[in-house]
């Protein structure tokens, strides 16, 4: 797990004052560009689940970067994957729920038949901040009467995030 | 083949007036749904690249459908996988290409590092629908001096998208 952790720590690169000045930002592509590096984020997450969530039915992943580990996690574990974007991307009868981010409020939506009642379902992105996206995907699950049983993220940053989502399992990688 | 293919197309669901009234909007989130329809398309996929494109370097995506089927594929060979974003969401020296839409325009932006010249690119996205962006994405990658191998799409919408692309070819596993 080490070595695995260390090669995806060091694909990370941190900018400064890209989106807010003096918020250092912390960019995940390159670990997307080194073939070894994505195994080994796949690797990390598919032991967490099968250790502590093997129960688990589908894989919910948030637009935009959730998209890039979702469905690769969710093929390992053989199972499906569904999508929460913003309001106004999905077709069909949807739910939405209104969350706030730094500077402005957004609503995050799911289409209605994404997930059944009684599933047991994980949500993959890529990044936990201030938790508004997370908290918001779970709001969405719950009012379906699905259950969350976590959240994956390949890093946690300290601004609280985790205690906006409250009792929900947080497992992350990396954290600043 | 013909299995794996009808799998997928059933899976794709149709709305009429999502987005544009009188324009049929294809929902793929279903086939992410089911693992064998998901597993199929990266078969596919994969098999053609084995057959046309086997010396291909790198895997691009476009922002966010093409995040959803990128990956799963560069995994599936071995090479790593790099992103094309809306204008002024990637981080640090970009390059970025104008395109229009069908009723606006947007900027199409790629990291700098995100390929070297020489490279051979293959670009992966859910849609090929008037050709606008993946146009875009052509022209960021050869302004980096790689070469775009082809396009590889789930869907290809005939309306003229693929003339846009001139040269480039453009594999898809279903046509409407």
């Amino acid at each position: 797990m080490a070595g695995k952790l260390d090669l995806i720590s060091k694909c990370i690169r941190t900018f400064p004052d890209f989106h807010t000045k003096g918020i250092p930002f912390k960019d995940i592509f390159p670990v997307l560009k080194d073939p070894k590096a994505l195994a080994a984020v796949t690797d990390l997450f598919e032991e967490q689940v099968r250790r502590a969530y093997p129960q688990v039915d589908l894989i919910v992943g948030l637009d935009a970067r959730g998209f890039l580990f979702g469905p690769l996690l969710a093929q390992r574990l053989g199972v499906g994957f569904a999508p929460i974007r913003k309001k106004g991307k999905l077709p069909g009868p949807t739910l939405s729920v209104a969350y706030s981010l730094e500077y402005a409020k957004a609503e995050a939506e799911m289409q209605e038949d994404a997930v059944s009642a009684g599933k047991k379902v994980l949500i993959v992105d890529d990044l936990l901040a201030t938790g508004g996206t997370l908290y918001a995907a779970c709001e969405l699950i719950k009012r379906q009467k699905a259950e969350v049983l976590g959240c994956l993220v390949v890093e946690l940053k300290y601004l609280n995030g985790s205690e906006k989502l409250q009792s929900t399992p947080v497992f992350s990688l990396i954290q600043y």
